[in-house]
């Protein structure tokens, strides 16, 4: 069923699973895997009750599984579109033009769902196998994005990964000191980095 | 008061308050700060219930700033011995084997506490300014040894926060992935970009 609220948030426009997983997405960057209860993310997508579990019928688990492909999803889009120009370093500003922006929209509250929950044990998650595949799917479209500029292809598999991990860890450290110099510095060195790998 | 336990785990000789901020600092980095009860920690540390508020009146606030501060220790001692040498590619491996050896000997469980207080809100944690502290410390660290090796200031900075954000970063998709290939692969790269950037 879609129900579409006029005049909404943007992007409220979805199902209830949807607008679940959206909220956990952004909870669990936000808060934490533990740190954000089924409460909390039924409060946050305003959806009824009870219905987690009618939604999700693996608990926190599957909806920590939907919330870190959802969010796999939201850096995967914006970095193929600037991909698909053909300039690896064009579809690297659009990954730290990103968490910039959410950084900034949200006070320094935003942060990586997948890292939250690749943080804590799969015991904790029922999910650690979800964030493995993000990673792997961040890190081999970037690759290829590198590859076909002209770096080589195990250059282009090390140097992605590089990226995926000091994204990652840049919002972090970003977070925890309120700025994104953390993040401004990240992005020139692998720009640079970048820049020597296709020269 | 000094309690030493003959026969024990290595540095447990040490008093409650020291062994509750080791077992912080070890389950905040494997089970995120959320997903660490204080039932836990007296747990682990084998020290008596309610003592907690006896040595952090401060609560768990209080013993996470310990904590972090024990967790930054572990990674500054062995990367500022090697650094003595004078070669900063020493101090980045030494910094690797650190997390290489924490993540084979538990099962790739361990984290990093920094981390996990980082990625949380300073309204859950009470311990923001001792994360961005401890990055601060482990890049300006770093930044010092690149610079004394002839690397210039800036690109020094630059090159000890990708170093901080990428190992962390490396940490997080190690154990996703259950295996050290990230962690290799950004160390291949950083030394890349530290060779380059001193000739």
């Amino acid at each position: 069923m879609i129900v579409v609220i006029a005049g909404g948030e943007a992007d409220r426009g979805t199902d209830v699973r949807e607008q679940m997983t959206r909220s956990a997405a952004l909870l669990f960057g936000e808060r934490g895997f533990s740190g954000t209860g089924l409460r909390e993310v039924i409060a946050h997508s305003s959806t009824p009750r009870g219905s987690i579990y009618h939604h999700f019928a693996g608990g926190k688990a599957e909806l920590a599984r939907e919330a870190i492909r959802h969010a796999a999803d939201e850096v995967a889009a914006p970095v193929g579109e600037a991909a698909r120009g053909g300039d690896p370093v064009a579809a690297l500003h659009a990954w730290l033009d990103h968490w910039r922006g959410a950084l900034e929209r949200s006070d320094f509250h935003a942060g990586s769902a997948v890292l939250a929950v690749a943080i804590e044990p799969e015991e904790q998650t029922g999910a650690r196998a979800a964030a493995a595949a993000a990673y792997e799917g961040w890190a081999d479209a970037f690759a290829a994005t590198l590859q076909a500029s002209g770096v080589k292809r195990k250059k282009s598999a090390r140097l992605a990964t590089l990226t995926v991990a000091a994204i990652e860890g840049a919002v972090a450290v970003s977070r925890a000191r309120r700025d994104t110099v953390a993040l401004d510095q990240v992005g020139r060195e692998l720009e640079a980095a970048i820049s020597a790998a296709r020269s």
